[in-house]
């Protein structure tokens, strides 16, 4: 269910307020077990993780590879700035691991959706702004909820976008069939399906990149309530193929 | 919306029948817009895309391979004759790239939900598959449907699976915004959302890999009507900044 109506979100904004008016524009009643999906663009400005990009000075790097890449040398020095390494670069896209641990272009930053001559960063820790999203949700309807705060990124082999999750409460980001069977006795080893990301992309089919529509809530998906944040989905560098 | 209730499918079964006698038991009246999802499982089971181990003599390059990763050595040898080429292995997993394009583990082949002693491969064009399936849902309803065959991939760098479309029939598995400028004036440059992987893992939420839901309904999300297949999802080589 998109949550239509939500006004421009500038820094400083009680988002949790905000989206909380459109559920009742929406006339949508949250139901335990809901997930509130929140779009990452309106959690960064609430948060007022904007700059202005006139305010940037590049460093010699920063302009080289933007050089390279034919790419404006300020957002690349951003881009730099909330890496930890720079994964691939090439195409005119540079993909980072960010200090997240996140890969993705740009380490996420971009700047569609925000004022002009801004780019907005993603929040410094998503699973904490999920997690107060999520309380003053629970608090303001008494419903045991769960939040997604989602991005789009791009992902190896395969064309296009998909919003995965950047943060996350109240539900485990990997429902875990570790070592149970399937009908004919087959035990399910290494089976965890990413619901998070899942809840991400699905969410993403109602909410559109132009709509102006940056939250959503998604009802009767099979999760498990848990503690952990979108962190937990950062596969450990030592079991990493592709580093 | 799951489609429960569906048997146990074998070799030469009529898949589509059997999905339309579901949407009947659970009371679904398709409508115009509906994307019927389909796991690749029960395609390759009607398809009779499966294998028996004992039948496969694996070769020496598998069986070295298999006592490296620690996997059963017929099954190396399939994931071999399926594979264009190995993208990486290593912590007991070998990632191929499938004849098709499709870059996963075990190119695709695996031995859960099948009987003992089997293992379950691929559909040979699962884009003709969804075709096929497609236009008996659209003949026996009289509505314009669409239809997305899945399966269970990893990715690189976050943990779990989701579940991604490997075959699609009636909607683009790309849904393009280049071009299109947000309410800033900013232009989408490269925003194409992979609607049909996103359906994919939307119904992933609600089939689940132990409950014998081997389809669903998706209802409600936003795509655009095409002669596609999950084909284009794969990145051209030269453009592939992960080869």
């Amino acid at each position: 269910m998109p949550l239509v109506g939500i006004p421009e979100v500038e820094p400083g904004d009680d988002l949790a307020n905000l989206i909380l008016l459109a559920l009742d524009r929406n006339s949508v009643t949250a139901a335990s077990g809901d997930i509130i999906v929140v779009k990452q663009k309106v959690v960064s400005k609430a948060e007022g993780r904007l700059v202005k990009l006139s305010k940037v000075t590049p460093s010699k790097r920063a302009s080289t590879l933007a050089a390279q890449e034919g790419k404006d040398p300020r957002l690349v020095q951003l881009v730099l700035s909330e890496a930890k390494r720079i994964v691939r670069k090439g195409h005119g896209v540079i993909i980072t691991e960010t200090a997240h641990g996140f890969v993705c272009a740009n380490s996420g930053i971009d700047r569609s959706n925000v004022r002009r001559g801004y780019a907005a960063l993603l929040p410094l820790d998503a699973d904490a702004s999920a997690k107060r999203l999520r309380k003053r949700f629970e608090e303001a309807t008494g419903q045991k909820l769960a939040v997604v705060i989602t991005d789009t990124f791009g992902r190896p082999w395969r064309r296009g976008q998909t919003d995965v999750a950047i943060g996350c409460s109240g539900l485990d980001p990997l429902l875990s069939f570790r070592g149970k069977r399937d009908r004919y006795g087959y035990s399910l080893k290494v089976t965890e399906p990413a619901v998070a990301d899942e809840v991400a992309g699905a969410a993403e089919l109602v909410m559109g990149k132009l709509s102006g529509v940056p939250a959503a809530v998604v009802r009767g998906a099979r999760y498990a309530r848990g503690e952990k944040g979108a962190k937990d989905l950062v596969i450990e560098a030592d079991k990493d193929l592709f580093r």
